[in-house]
């Protein structure tokens, strides 16, 4: 069997062809999605996400197109005027270039590709929403949940929104500190493209019903208002990917079974023996250096002129490596680990980017 | 095998279940959306759709994540401050209210449920785009093309806009005399629902090129001129529901393979013995009582107090009708009339009906 290791869209969960089978027997492409029977997959996508990523009663779970979706309407639907962007590669600067295009008086600070950020930056004041994204997909760095959750203390007025598309279900979020969390399918749940996953609290709320009592334009179909008075129909206003939403509630069952500390657990292990066996090569390294920003769920190589021979050689293994991401095309790959990555297939990623080191 | 009527999500088109096969199989689910293979299958898709809908060069096809986005993306694109829509079902409204919620001065024309439009009416000056439905899924109201083709002879400036999400691929539309069109595809092309597809010509984009020029924002991923720079790379902006495409592309070959001709004709048997049944019924009577208003692919029967009575025979012999929209949802069925529903479904649907009469 042959196996993705890019970073989005990646890796099928390994229960997803089984799924879609179960699907295609009960006539989920034909369900309409103003029926009991969508209710039902509603609920059970909804109520198995809240307790995989232990989702506190005051947040809400709602369904996009994309992350990309998700990026455009949180800006529309939390700023009226000011948004804050920690920017550290080429999605975090998209987030930022979507809130200008929204028109806003979006700020950022930035630093190079493959680095974090330092504590103790003191924000301007006045900012609406602090968009933080946890893994920058591209170049592979994690901002440490500490930092994240620092964030709220010097910015109580704030909304903090938390890009997670590929890190979740790996990070426990502290949902106290945080206002709003977003991903897409296609990475760490292994799922096919075509839908984000939008979680908020009362907070975003509010600030979307406030935006729209004074006349601003906050979007029509996916507001957050409107969002909201389809889900406690269990319902979405549109019609919706609603075979991406069946095999969401059962990914999220299966990995439910399988436990979210063990999955956690497996993720260290895999993204462990992965940083060991570049930090031991003679020519490869991480991309990313220091350890408290080195991602666990997108592991990028500094692989320079060995690209092309490790890449042939992964993939006479059948394991399919992502490219670099942008400039680095040519100099990195990208790993992605992720739940549906097992242990054995890590295993024998490993081994064979040893014996490349002897050769 | 049990057959849905309902008029969208609708019955999948009889080749979906082997195409998903096939995609698992060639691990659709996993490529790139920056990959040759999408650009490949992107490209497929939109040749495919250009040949089997007669396309024009001038025009642009885009893929968003349903129609119901497409309405909220053509008013923000096309729109600075006036736009017309013509209303008469519940479908058509909400277009209208999408676009008072993007806070433009929308202005409807509105007939009742059941109704269609008289050709003469005088529009008001300034409109910059013209909304119309041509066939209202909650009624079955279709509305002639001479009509809607015959609104560009008093409106030269506007830009004409067709809603054909549940009679696409039957209407042999004069794109001479139209600017847009758009459809979902889980209505006549009987896919999993999640994607929308927007054909513009080149006078939409250079609207919202001019739009942005004045420094209007018209969105950010999905505003026109983002769309366009990537369909010249055969790319999306987001990475898009990939199988959703994938499953477009194989479904117009097939369609392709059949020939848009034959599908019309058989759109229009199916319709002619369904109207005709209903009309020879003693209890029973379409819901559109002027022929020419009467549509092809989604008809509406006036049931009463058999709804009940009919949806259960029909259900025993495994065909499931679509329920009556809204407050109609007690006292009328709809029946889709797609590509996908063949003559022998027809037959037998009417077979049933008329034995109902007897009784």
């Amino acid at each position: 069997m042959q196996v993705s290791f890019a970073p989005g869209p990646s890796q099928l969960y390994y229960t997803v062809e089984d799924h879609l089978r179960h699907a295609m027997r009960k006539h989920i492409g034909s369900i309409s999605h103003r029926s009991k029977e969508f209710e039902t997959l509603f609920a059970e996508a909804t109520s198995g996400l809240r307790e995989l990523l232990s989702v506190p009663p005051d947040f809400h779970i709602f369904f996009a197109g994309s992350a990309t979706e998700i990026w455009e309407r949180s800006v529309q639907n939390l700023v009226e005027l000011n948004s804050f962007h920690f920017v550290n590669g080429a999605f975090s600067r998209r987030y930022y270039e979507i809130a200008l295009q929204l028109s806003k008086r979006a700020i950022k600070t930035e630093v190079p590709d493959g680095k974090g950020f330092e504590n103790e930056l003191p924000l301007p004041s006045g900012m609406e929403m602090i968009a933080v994204t946890h893994n920058e997909t591209s170049t592979g760095v994690s901002l440490p949940l500490d930092f994240i959750h620092s964030l709220r203390g010097k910015n109580k007025e704030a909304l903090i929104v938390v890009d997670a598309v590929s890190s979740l279900p790996y990070p426990r979020l502290d949902y106290t500190k945080i206002d709003s969390v977003f991903f897409s399918v296609q990475k760490g749940f292994g799922l096919p493209a075509g839908l984000g996953v939008w979680i908020v609290n009362d907070r975003c709320i509010a600030k979307a019903d406030q935006l729209l009592t004074r006349g601003i334009s906050i979007g029509s179909y996916h507001s957050l208002p409107t969002l909201l008075a389809n889900q406690k129909k269990n319902q979405t206003p549109e019609t919706p990917n609603v075979l991406g939403i069946y095999l969401l509630s059962k990914v999220v069952q299966d990995m439910l079974r399988r436990g979210i500390e063990a999955i956690r657990r497996e993720t260290e292990y895999k993204a462990a023996i992965l940083y060991h066996a570049l930090e031991s090569h003679p020519r490869l390294a991480p991309f990313v250096q220091e350890k408290q920003f080195q991602s666990k769920t997108v592991i990028v190589a500094n692989c320079k002129e060995d690209v092309g021979r490790i890449t042939q050689l992964l993939q006479q293994n059948k394991l399919f490596p992502g490219d670099g991401y942008g400039e680095f095309r040519k100099s990195q790959l990208r790993f992605a680990n992720f739940p549906t990555h097992s242990k054995e297939q890590f295993e024998l990623l490993v081994d064979i980017l040893a014996k490349t080191g002897n050769q």
